[in-house]
């Protein structure tokens, strides 16, 4: 059994950890100590003494001369920004925005696919015959729910491919996984409510999240999954609001949740009547074999809600998103993309529609996957031989890369983008921050000669900044 | 001057209703009485007695023979619904999605312009061409602050056609005024801030601010515009985050704010750093006189953001607004628009490019505008000649009509839904959800004869009803 596996010392670290998070522990004030809280908990001294280094070496707490811990300054989720004098914005600060607005020519961060890789004259020349088909369609607005075509080609869509029944009146169309995320945010999170997240996780959830004022408590994610022991202990003691999941290749780490796992993941979100939003936005870039059935397959209690995005790769111009849940759950889902923005542009759910339902479309994702599949080996054909660590992850888009502890990551970063390279640094996918010793590599964008040429500056760079570390 | 005309009592009718609707004063407690408020707001007694009185008639506040004054339960402002047992949802219960998805014939609650008022074909046309013209434009993700080349052609359009130069780093591009709204109450608004928003306003916007558990705070508006004074006095007094309003042919009322009163709102917004939300969206939609100026072109301190939307007469189907705000303001839309759907959809932006530069589509907005005075003079027409009181808006898509205050509003809802006829209740429009005696009408999304058959029918329903009312 996992737990098991899990030492004590860790599971009181994650205990501190959620203290220091949610603010219960207050910054700058001594911390309990190693006594009272060995006697709190029940454990050894030497657990808790050990808990805490980890702390300490995380960053979150300090140490002062025999008066005991401290919380640092820096690690409350705060979203407040001191730098506009007179507004004050209630905007997280670090965002994969900002690194995207990067121009760059080795553009590792971006986890798109490469618009090369689409049938883009077969996609125009079908968009084109939709105008004589809707003449009305530039002047009606879109209804809130989605388009009824589009959504009765879905539930067909997913019947035909995936197996899953999914009922019309399940399903909204949003514009992207993204609003899906933000309306279930606004719906069912609000401040102080506790919401259970991977780490590491999507860092556009997370931002939504922490910006709803939701208390964020990291599930780790691993190559086995998660450690269902921890994710029930949270949903116990915290009655969290939901859990944000991205089970299937997930990002940042390409890890897939087992199948035995998605059916107990059900069954605790009935049982301690916690949401899971289950976003699957990867689900048909698998390379060898296909992805275990989603989470919502399991489904019984109603409360998984399903987040099936097709931005990523049949038609990214237009941001087609199907957000799928309980019929009793359809009334507040819709009063809230009502408010996000009154509805998705037909124009794009009548284009979509034609690709969803086109076998040339099918053809097409076919191709996509082994093209995929050459730029994924491209890059780790780079990074081996160079002092990484990563698992091959058996679909999506990115690469999670483990690097050298004593990497200096501000230069590397820094030097990285002066070679004009980007990627996303480990941080910006820790929900709370922390300065991880992992980069997200996007082997989707670029070329396999342009993943070639920018991995081979990357690791050159890598190692000398190692080299001069070694002789430091 | 206005506010010497606002009445003492009214001013203490107002102080009150803040109290009552920002749960300051609890519910089913005893409110302070008439004796503490006179000697703590220094007026007489009677004011007081008067003040209550008129809550007391608006359904705020009931009186407990002798032992004074306590707040209805129905009146706080609540987003918790108990309808879905296990699961809370914080969203708002009474929504105007919720009359647009009555399938009426006479669907004078639609705010829309008809779409076969729009030169459809032409637009139609020219959309098939940027396929053409952008071969990778379904493949390709937009941009977060919108596509540069519509950025430019909005720039200049508004220094065009409204002598407003607006620099392109202040504009960004977001799906519909909703959106707009929905970014900056993430961004500016979170739970306690205080919020003006007009008394009546637009629905949409106060679910919003609700919905991020905001306090509201109604500012009436009227055919002379605001009382500035009131508006100094709660921005004074409750350092609101932001003002909502939406000054030109306001929606519900038709009303315009005067251009001295622009002038004064935007000093009171960098007096006291309160954010004025200008949502326009109906300047172009003028009848006999172009309106005056934005507050926005007022603007020094950089505390006005200015939603121009183009949804309500372009083309409706792509959905395109321009956020418009002060430099240092952007960098957090920016990643507000990123929590929100990571950019408008680019087949949209390049789609609607087209349109916004076309002389043909100049030529259009004047039939539009000659139309819709039209179906407006139609409405009134019918209205005339009935206990009904309005006044004529200058332009925009409504009526805003009071009704007589023995009329059972609900009978006279469900007696026009009865004859396929839906229109929408004042109530949905008022800040706190008050039952008021108004019902908005809109003119634009219905021709002429239906105009005349839904409104023949509906007075006639109003009619009878109000004949039974004298008979009782």
């Amino acid at each position: 059994m996992k737990s098991e596996q899990t030492a004590l010392y860790k599971q009181v670290h994650e205990y501190m950890l959620t203290r220091i998070q949610t603010g219960e522990w207050p910054k700058d004030k001594r911390l309990p100590s190693v006594r009272s809280l060995a006697e709190l908990l029940g454990v050894h001294r030497l657990t808790i003494l050990k808990a805490y280094q980890l702390l300490k070496e995380q960053g979150h707490v300090y140490a002062k001369d025999k008066t005991g811990y401290y919380r640092k300054d820096s690690d409350h989720i705060s979203n407040i920004s001191e730098e506009q004098p007179a507004i004050r914005s209630y905007i997280h600060n670090s965002h994969l925005s900002d690194i995207h607005r990067e121009p760059v020519t080795y553009k590792f961060s971006a986890s798109v696919v490469d618009p090369t890789l689409l049938p883009n004259r077969y996609l125009s020349q079908h968009a084109k015959e939709i105008f004589d088909k809707y003449p009305h369609l530039l002047g009606t607005y879109a209804n809130v729910k989605g388009d009824e075509e589009l959504i009765t080609g879905m539930s067909a869509y997913f019947q035909k491919y995936d197996r899953l029944y999914i009922p019309e009146e399940s399903i909204v169309i949003t514009s992207g996984a993204q609003q899906g995320i933000d309306i279930i945010a606004k719906v069912f999170v609000q401040a102080h409510d506790y919401v259970l997240i991977e780490s590491p996780t999507y860092s556009g959830a997370a931002d939504i999240f922490a910006n709803r004022g939701a208390k964020l408590i990291p599930v780790s994610i691993t190559a086995a999954g998660f450690c269902l022991e921890e994710v029930e202990y949270f949903m116990k003691k915290y009655k969290p609001k939901l859990f944000y999941t991205n089970p299937t290749y997930q990002n940042p780490t390409g890890y897939t949740v087992p199948v035995e796992q998605r059916k107990q993941l059900a069954e605790l979100a009935e049982k301690y009547q916690c949401i899971i939003l289950e976003d699957d936005a990867f689900r048909e870039i698998y390379f060898h074999k296909t992805p275990p059935p989603p989470i919502y397959s399991y489904d019984t209690g109603g409360y998984i809600i399903y987040l099936r995005s097709f931005c990523k790769y049949m038609a990214p111009g237009l941001r087609i998103c199907a957000m799928v849940a309980h019929p009793s759950l359809m009334k507040w889902l819709i009063k809230g993309k009502a408010l996000a923005d009154n509805g998705t542009p037909l124009l794009s759910q009548k284009a979509f529609l034609f690709y969803l339902t086109s076998d040339r479309v099918r053809t097409h994702m076919e191709k996509l996957r082994i093209a995929l599949q050459i730029r994924k080996e491209k890059m780790e054909e780079a990074l081996r031989d160079h002092s990484f660590h990563w698992d091959s992850p058996g679909g999506g888009l990115n690469l999670w890369v483990r690097i050298d502890e004593t990497m200096d990551k501000n230069k590397l970063k820094a030097m990285a983008l002066e070679n004009s390279i980007s990627y996303v640094p480990g941080q910006i996918c820790d929900p709370l921050e922390r300065d991880i010793p992992y980069i997200r590599l996007s082997y989707s964008f670029l070329n396999e000669q342009d993943i070639r040429k920018g991995m081979h500056v990357l690791t050159s760079i890598y190692d000398s900044l190692l080299t001069d570390n070694m002789h430091k």
